[in-house]
């Protein structure tokens, strides 16, 4: 297998793009990536996306997608893994690459969320949920996040302010970046006065709707030693799967999609947790990002909430987690989220991440989930 | 990259299966198939399926169906290219083999089309045409593949009869397949006297809508000889991309998606038409297997027609097209086809096929394409 780098990102601002379809946004992305890259032309492409069926009525969409990026005849492939649809084109295109089988390769991530009704787009996102037990009888993803908060607040003593800390941090990040959807700084109080959505998580402990694309470039290292390319190195890459429904589990206070893919990555990247610098986390409710770090091995068991507390977690602490403002204030257009994250690890190892940088920042990692963490995936780049 | 071998097969009857569920339905299969390659556990799995979340309202398929599987925790991938979203998980199985990253990897495709009315089906189907100039212009698939059937007709003096001949034969290949959905002989009378879907195809020209699913394990060729396993080597893979909507191509009387994927897994298996002796290809309707014959390079440019017409494609013929019944007999539940028809090139190259084997068969082809030919997979297969 060939090393692998990451030499072109492309992201513009999300939101509600109402006035764009949606192979017009990936199409903006791809092509930022490919100017990034200093590439004219791709071997091949994976899309991440989740539910283009019925959010837009489109399915075949790599080869919509394909053909309105002009890479006509190439071989393209859409991928699905709900919310972590992003990171399994990501992790595809690192196998495409690292295998021999292609050298230039586009992966990207595109969600167009808003051109149906709330409704609509609550029961799209319920589907990756286990429907038959799950969404039938009625649980939507504030629900089932809220279950684990309860859980984990029961059996370690998880604060709701901690859970609030984890908003007001990615927030105060996300208040520095321009293409993220909500660009406002939000206090504890905000948090804990917003509507309430599932006990106990309040509407700014969700992640939004949102309609974006994201794209990235890879190529072989030595290619891209060669061709004098700046980036970052792909040194880990982990997927795994749990029991789809939460009822199936052995501990609801713990992700083992999560555990076992980071497993999986730390030991290809031959690399430790206390070895990560920087983490792109899937904050998609408060209390996700609490027990990810924790399950990534951040944190022990049940100190994710203090850890976000006494700040270890902000962009000056121990082990900055969502520099980008996270999915929280970011935006969260499901397919795409797990390529902006790369997209945001690449630009810090670059050291290019302007106001947002961390410094020093040499190993970061990316983890990007499913559902109510069904899927994971874990990638660890490394500066170039 | 490592040689890779297909060491078992799984599929069961497919039809109208009211009484079971989509996850049923892929697990029986995944499971005949672990049996037949005398495994007990996989690495990793892919899974083809079109459009779960409108057929099922569930998308996160692969979470759900390797806890189904048992088969927790395992590194799994949905694809999707409209209809040959099968033969796309066939390709990335392969890759990941090929590459070194696992060793016994299970390809499946599923497609549970009949909980929904036909009229959600054919909305859900029409979702792999372009929906912005197509779809939303109120054309569906009978109707794209229609309009390449007149073209045809036009350009190369194809007759109406010679469509008719495809039906008939792979009606008469699938009346000896216990699993196939339509096991009835038909005669050019009965499909030129069916009633009209779009003209000029009726509705014995058009594959029906399908519950099925099929799987396959594969394992590195060393790894299958070491284990005395039979099965099929896989020699060639290609995939390739063309314009999504019918009005941006060149030529409406070729598939340039599908001549580009066979030139690259031609190259790729040292073969050429000539030496590939039997095939499996997507008619999903009549005048698609004519076009794909031609665009296999099996025949000249326009003599589809007339080698149907003299049998070159039946059992017995020159070379031997859709043994098994094809889409049209045997069934069409969309993201299961690409794999099917590699159950039935393994059956065949194993000699193992019963009244439908094809003599002396030692090196074969699967083609599955999505929509109208905006996506191909063409794989080709030689015995162990």
């Amino acid at each position: 297998m060939r090393d692998v780098a990451v030499i072109g990102v492309g992201m513009q601002k999300w939101g509600e793009l109402w006035e764009k379809s949606a192979r017009d946004i990936f199409v903006e992305s791809a092509l930022l990536a490919m100017d990034d890259a200093g590439v004219e032309r791709i071997d091949s492409m994976y899309v991440g996306s989740m539910s283009p069926g019925i959010f837009s009525a489109q399915e075949h969409l790599e080869s919509v997608l394909a053909d309105y990026l002009g890479a006509k005849h190439i071989p393209a492939t859409r991928v699905e893994s709900a919310c972590a649809s992003g990171g399994l084109a990501f992790r595809l295109a690192f196998m495409d690459v690292a295998s021999g089988m292609s050298d230039v390769v586009l992966a990207g991530g595109i969600e167009k969320m808003t051109d149906v009704s709330g409704g609509e787009a609550t029961h799209a996102l319920a589907t990756a949920a286990d429907m038959m037990w799950e969404g039938y009888s009625g649980v939507t993803f504030p629900g089932l996040y809220a279950m684990m908060a309860v859980a984990h607040m029961d059996r370690y003593g998880t604060k709701r302010e901690q859970l609030a800390e984890v908003a007001v941090k990615n927030h105060a990040n996300g208040f520095l970046n321009e293409r993220a959807q909500f660009r406002m700084k939000i206090t504890v109080d905000d948090v804990l006065n917003s509507v309430k959505v599932a006990d106990p998580l309040n509407i700014l402990d969700c992640s939004p709707i949102t309609d974006g694309a994201a794209a990235v470039v890879l190529m072989p290292l030595e290619m891209a030693k060669k061709l004098k390319r700046s980036g970052a190195k792909v040194i880990g890459s982990g997927h795994a799967t749990d029991t789809i429904a939460l009822h199936g589990r052995e501990d609801m206070t713990a992700l083992k999609a999560v555990s076992e893919a980071a497993k999986r990555a730390y030991a290809m990247a031959g690399k430790r947790p206390q070895d990560i610098q920087l983490a792109e986390v899937h904050d998609c409710f408060t209390i996700a990002e609490i027990v990810v770090s924790e399950s990534l091995g951040f944190f022990e068991a049940g100190q994710g909430g203090p850890a976000v507390e006494r700040g270890e977690t902000a962009r000056g602490g121990r082990i900055p987690i969502n520099a980008s403002g996270g999915l929280k204030s970011k935006g969260h257009p499901v397919g795409a989220t797990g390529i902006a994250q790369i997209v945001e690890l690449v630009e810090q190892l670059r050291g290019a991440a302007g106001p947002r940088q961390v410094k020093n920042a040499r190993v970061g990692l990316a983890q990007n989930m499913g559902g109510s963490g069904g899927s994971c995936l874990v990638h660890i780049l490394e500066v170039m």
